[in-house]
């Protein structure tokens, strides 16, 4: 029987400021990556956070991202690669630290926001991070954006390196997301992206704007809760995927 | 043969701004207490002080304080002990994260500026802070001002709880810090400052200003290194109590 | 004709985060009270909530707080009166910049949340807000507490002082807020609060819980508008105002 | 009588931490560029260094730089044009406040940094730039980087546009400070520094790599006080000008 993890990003919100509806998306997903106060999060809304997953039964991970809250993470901060490395290495602590506190514990990292995107186009980017995440605990498995520079680094690090799809996202020919902007970059439809999602995974391979498929090891499907239609989108795409016969599981044990 | 720990604050950099000649005092101490972002300090700046202070051979801990840079961790903030916790479990794990990247480990925790002085009278706090890092990691040694609530908090909980006294300050009558302002509450002459803290040693008890003695097992010394009076009188203390046949060594191992 | 001006805190948002309906408040109020980034409020967010205000024609003040963006404002940060009257003129200042930028302007200026609260009872701290206020722009309004300390200290030092009532709080005997938790402290009908407040404005005096009278000129009424409920209690109170016949405008000319 | 400017960078300590010889610079410089709070600066230390150059007849200018204190406002921060506005907008406003409070005014702008090297170099950042100032007091004059777009967007949009050029930098053939790490980039000995400065000045144009003169209407020098080398050399500067019948003196009147 396949299985299947999915992931969100959460604990996003900051002091009195509230960001998408944690709990509903815990009822879905198998895995949550939760910010860890640098681009979203601060030490009361983690422990919170790890501690409703821990309560839901769901995996947990550190969400690295660029140190700015004002941008949530959205911003190309220019870093070295040593200070990329410190970066990802101090939330990821910060991370082990907090879900200590809350009884949970980490599981894997995924890189946040502007930095995610950096780390799956720029090798050097995503070797410094998966440098940080082998440093600070090498069991821990490395949350990865399909086909991507990060995928590269982690599994050359020896880290176990999983693969993630977008379920709502088009892919360009070389498997990175299509750019926004850019005809079929977004699947809107909830019903076409689930289909879009058990295609991908059936097929074990991204399907590209073109129709191409670049076979790939789909262990992760990312969804985003940060709107009542996102929530509802994640829960019917949850339902597909338990119709189509997949158990919905962590991918790290 | 006899053995003492000399700790210092070290790490309170930030960005370009330096602070203190941590050089000079990785030479001295036997143990660093290494701020962790909140009240000093940065990813960068905590990589580069456990980097020296290994290279070194000088024991580590995480020095958390409250979230305060503009104030240096020297303002009393209000929070709920919940908030105590947090604040402390987040700081010793990003310490935990920093200190494997820059392939050392933590062994102690020591709370900073206004936050140890207010853990040292209130054991609502004490406790909070204890949670957290016993929270974290039960092997952890908890570095406390002698003679406080500190101590109460993690002696109760569990934790290896050291005392530490000041070698550059007198005590009150109830062995705190005589306060600032106080005739005697600091004691400027470095070779009187050796020579109360050999007495105290050898004594094994705090002295107030009236001349009673408190006993109390002193496993630590707290130098400061802040500038360059400072670091010359770490300097001698380390000398006058080597002469003396005391070995300087980390309490935590 | 009698007129009274409705005020309510905007501009809360920070980065990705938003805090209340500030579009619909703005079609209620008179007056804005706009964070100025320290406790709420962004450079980006400033200058739309002052481009909004200018739209609606709704009079702009700048609401300084204690540089607590965590905790909203909320905590009770430990300053001298020298941190307060610099706090309070850099965020005057940058709200002064940021009305310019949008093309409006400042009339006036609240203290927010924690540093209203210490300020209202501690003469001293309302005397540094004010000083700061008068040194950065002497023509400004200080929209004031009722009754409390700094309508004494604004008086004092000369500047127009506007007293503000909340429409939906009880009063203690002294003039003061009720604390959340005594009885009637909250006033949760809104019917009821615009009842209570055309009797206090038609009185011109505070009501206080056991049904006392002091006399206070009130030129404004404070609503709330970080909830549905409350914006429509604040719809509902302007409606009764505007039915009895007072007109709702600026109190700063 | 010839006049020119010397300008430096002040006020760039934050909380506890220091940075550089305010005291020193202010009897040498007659025009201060004040850190306002985002690369460097906090109120109280801007509110001191008003003072002091109120005490010492320096003119005060707004110095304001990405937000970015760890890294001290060197690090390119991608900002759209309207964030730019912003950003500067909110400094410039918070700097008209801290002068107010300190009994001072503030004459100029000059842009910080890594937002300073971005404005020389894009038209689209200078005009943000300029924008903010003109909006918040067109009266105020722009300190620019001699030669750059800087100067372009500050003439374009009508504000006094003052050029400056470095005692200590070689420049390049299109009049633009020659990258550090190339031969004759920086120019370490002080009195070759002065004898260029005051060529520069004599002539009425930049000097560069290959000798080329470019005229330019200088009418400020910039000089650096970030170690104790540095405030030598802009002593020995403003001795050797003085010598030479130059009057020191601000540009903004």
């Amino acid at each position: 029987m396949a299985t299947v993890d999915l992931n969100s990003d959460l604990g996003e919100g900051f002091g009195a400021y509230v960001c998408g509806d944690d709990a509903a998306m815990l009822a879905i997903v198998s895995s949550a990556n939760i910010a860890c106060g640098f681009h979203a999060g601060d030490p009361d809304v983690m422990a919170a956070t790890f501690r409703t997953a821990k309560a839901a039964g769901v995996s947990a991970g550190a969400h690295p991202g660029y140190a700015d809250l004002q941008g949530f993470g959205r911003r190309r901060i220019p870093l070295t690669s040593g200070e990329v490395e410190t970066l990802v290495a101090y939330q990821v602590g910060a991370a082990i630290g907090m879900a200590a506190l809350a009884g949970h514990r980490i599981s894997h990292v995924k890189a946040h926001g502007a930095l995610a995107n950096v780390a799956a186009a720029d090798r050097s980017v995503a070797d410094a991070v998966v440098r940080a995440v082998k440093a600070v605990d090498p069991s821990l498995a490395f949350l990865a954006i399909a086909c991507s520079e990060q995928v590269a680094a982690g599994e050359a690090a020896g880290l176990r390196t999983v693969s993630e799809i977008y379920a709502d996202r088009g892919y360009a020919e070389d498997g990175q997301l299509a750019a926004r902007g850019t005809p079929g970059a977004l699947v809107t439809d909830p019903e076409e992206a689930a289909e879009r999602t058990l295609r991908m995974i059936g097929d074990g391979a991204i399907l590209t704007l073109s129709g191409r498929r670049l076979p790939v090891r789909i262990e992760s499907v990312c969804v985003h809760g940060d709107n009542p239609h996102a929530v509802a989108a994640a829960r019917l795409l949850r339902a597909r995927l338990t119709a189509a016969g997949l158990t919905i599981a962590p991918f790290a044990r």
